[in-house]
């Protein structure tokens, strides 16, 4: 006789749940259970919240981030940025950390990724014939290059700046590099300590 | 100008995956973001499971384990375990691992929850009386009370004992204690060691 396990749509929950980003099967049990002995008043409106993400969330044509099939582009759309300045950024999410600092309100254009040869990710995976559309037909007058500064983040800088290079008139620039606020020179590593004294500033 | 955020749906995701067990705000954050970007291919699947276990997955009103309201129990409703065995756990997640032993093929109780004095449960708050309902009009000769084996645990425990000492005939026994399967005599605790040698056996 086999042992007796969970019914069906526990099962099939559990095995959505596993595939989830950071769930691993002991985690989907759990919070299958917890679903299942919540009730429906637990699992209905997250399924509807689900299903309205699903039907309503797609990505702006213009910058990549998160648009509403109703709304549209909450930056593109908006009439309130700063139209010359163009923010660079690897992924749709790294754009909500910019806007929290509060120090932008420019525009953005997220890449989808950036330049990885032994991801097998070049420049043409990317949103990179999107940027040059964009900037040769928009009126920038300052784009910058708010990418990661680890190697594949680097070498998807150069290549950007040489590709932008080409526009006349344009400034090309990238986020400073140096000590993270608050940290001290002896939790900082041999780069960014490189790096912050390469980009010292006069006081 | 206040910065751009999530559009709403995205928001509503995440403040639905922060409620999870064990899910906190940027978990939730990292799951939303990857199932919008997966798209409905990924969502509609999840969320119909969830409206399905929602809607079809019940608590069987016998034994307390998950039952659907098409098939039943499928411990309850089987006709090839051993009847006249019953075996008491405090959750009906605790009915699984016991399964999967395959060292008991006979029915089981779920208390849903154990006697704890100080969260202010008693065995009022328990399913104890639909315990000793079925212990008395059903034929179990022998009921195994598989508690936890910590302080509420062996509180539980004794009661029940008292409880079921009162039905003539009926054995009444609980799972050993002693070391863990592979643990060594250098990782266990003094009361571990204490029960495994109170509970020695003959070789």
């Amino acid at each position: 006789m086999a042992s007796v396990d969970y019914p069906e749509p526990v099962r099939n929950l559990i095995s959505q749940l596993k595939q989830l980003p950071g769930i691993g099967p002991k985690s989907a049990e759990r919070i299958a259970v917890w679903l299942v002995q919540r009730g429906p008043d637990a699992s209905l409106p997250f399924s509807d919240s689900l299903a309205a993400a699903a039907r309503e969330v797609t990505e702006c044509g213009v910058c990549g981030f998160f648009a509403t099939v109703e709304r549209g582009c909450a930056i593109c759309d908006s009439l309130q940025r700063e139209g010359d300045l163009l923010c660079i950024v690897e992924q749709p999410t790294d754009i909500l950390p910019l806007e929290r600092s509060g120090a932008f309100r420019g525009h953005y254009h997220s890449l989808r990724g950036r330049i990885s040869p032994l991801d097998d990710v070049g420049p043409e995976d990317l949103r990179v014939g999107e940027l040059v559309r964009r900037v040769g037909e928009g009126s920038f007058s300052e784009v910058i290059l708010a990418l990661s500064s680890d190697v594949e983040g680097e070498a998807t800088c150069h290549f950007l700046a040489e590709l932008l290079g080409a526009f006349p008139g344009l400034r090309v620039s990238r986020l400073a590099q140096g000590l993270p606020a608050g940290g001290g020179l002896n939790s900082a590593d041999e780069l960014t300590l490189l790096r912050a004294l390469q980009g010292r500033v006069g006081v």
